[in-house]
């Protein structure tokens, strides 16, 4: 039997203790609290990590607290389009989808895709058009609307792309959400979920729905989610380098999370931060920002934390 | 001044001898040389890997014989839905986009992607809007027809998803084109496009246009461009796989190259080849299929090849 052992995440940035109010303070530990009781009551149960993170995950899209699920960002045109991806370590089996608006549970979706299809990665129309076919629970943008969300996009809705890129840099939060897990047969999974940028625009998508950037889980080595600057991100393959630098070079996973993150990433330009899991149940916590929404669980330890 | 080189691709798959009468055989051979001729006059030039690669894909993307800009295939709606990724290995900037439509060369809206805007991967109608914006050729459905990929179509359209998918597997052509090259001050750059799979629903995604999984560039290590069955080379993220196996297990390109193809890959149940360049111009071809359309240039050496 191995040991069981749950992260999260609820994105990275310039976190700081002096402009958070107490209460706020205490909604964001306690959502993390309940993410990580969803995620870890599964694992005590004998559930498999895959459950275990999508339980989790969900947890975490449910709250508006979160730029994922109900707490997602509008987009350019008011809308919100959200990303999501899914990985199970044993069989390397993944599910992704992209720019889907209006899907409850975006990870459920990417368990979908995983699951019920012989893809891995679905995106807008055609992945809605499939979400449908399997019945996946959806709401109406009233459910998605929330005030604070919507003051962040009415302050720069007219701005050019690069005042928002710009602005969106100085502002340095990284709105994405996951998990990894190990359970108790060893099998490791990892899950992503954002609601992408503000005033979004192109289609962009970031590296939260790319299996090997964004997420990534091998039973052989490691799972791990990351949050921050997408595109830096993409180029680094920063989910599978970690990876890759345990097996090919035989660094424990909290040396590669920090490699990558503390090193490899900050040298094109990244910052961000990621969450791990190994097989042997050691979690890692890695991020080059001010702080980073995080919490881990196992048999003998709960620790929720926001800032470095 | 480093040593100037060039390979491409146009897919891999069951290509065989029989199948091919010798007008088609030496009609893929010629499209091959003019592709190889217009990446390497650049190189020989003293011009950059970007745009020989993108020149090369360019011209394979021009002719109907291959499965990327004018000889995509058809999607379940009759439409044709293009991906395409590049990607510069001495800054590591790379563009994508997936599910475009109407865009005469995709390579190329990727290209503007990685240059104009500050993001990496662009989809759908946002990445079409993008385009208008910066002027990038359109052609009409008329330019996308092709009688041969319409009767494929036809063949399978009324066909259910896993008949489909069951077909495509026993069709085993993978349709890809690819470049990667190395330019005289050393930096490498690859490319990779596609019109993805007959009768694709669902807003799928492959591997081309995921950075890591279908292309990949590092001045460092290689440039690798993919083909083959996109969800396994995206679950392997095959393109940096063989990057690390280089710069964390000190492997020649051609043995990292054969480890993931031929080792790896079919682990998870993938086929499909891939080609690439290291630091030194050397290239390298590898692929676990009967055939893989390709070629190769350096200042010594000109190649083209089809079947094993």
């Amino acid at each position: 039997m191995s040991k069981i052992a749950i992260a999260i995440h609820g994105g990275a940035g310039t976190i700081l203790k002096k402009d958070l109010t107490p209460e706020k303070e205490a909604a964001y530990l306690a959502a993390l609290d309940n993410a990580l009781a969803a995620g870890y009551s599964v694992l005590e149960k004998g559930g498999s990590s895959l459950d275990a993170v999508e339980q989790a995950v969900v947890s975490l899209e449910n709250t508006p607290l979160f730029n994922a699920g109900k707490g997602s960002v509008f987009t350019k045109n008011g809308t919100h389009e959200m990303d999501a991806s899914i990985m199970e370590g044993k069989t390397k089996m993944a599910g992704a989808v992209s720019l889907i608006t209006g899907i409850k549970n975006p990870v459920s979706l990417a368990r979908l895709v995983m699951e019920k299809s012989e893809h891995v990665f679905m995106a807008g129309e055609g992945a809605l058009e499939f979400a449908k076919l399997h019945h996946c629970k959806t709401e109406n943008s009233d459910y998605f609307y929330d005030e604070y969300r919507f003051q962040q996009w009415q302050a720069i809705k007219n701005a050019d792309t690069f005042q928002l890129d710009h602005a969106t840099n100085k502002d340095k939060k990284f709105g994405t959400v996951g998990a990894v897990a190990i359970d108790v047969n060893g099998t490791i999974a990892a899950a992503t979920s954002t609601g992408g940028m503000t005033n979004k625009k192109f289609g962009r998508v970031g590296d939260s729905p790319m299996i090997g950037a964004g997420t990534y889980a091998n039973n052989q080595t490691c799972g791990i989610s990351c949050t921050g600057s997408g595109e830096f991100f993409i180029r680094g393959v920063v989910a599978y380098d970690v990876s890759c630098l345990m097996e090919y070079k035989g660094l424990s996973l909290q040396e590669a999370c920090d490699t990558v993150i503390k090193n490899r990433l900050p040298k094109i330009g990244g910052d961000g931060g990621l969450i791990g899991v190994d097989k042997n149940g050691n979690l890692a916590f890695s991020f080059n920002t001010e702080g980073m929404y995080r919490g881990k669980k196992t048999s003998n330890e709960t620790y929720v934390g926001i800032y470095k």
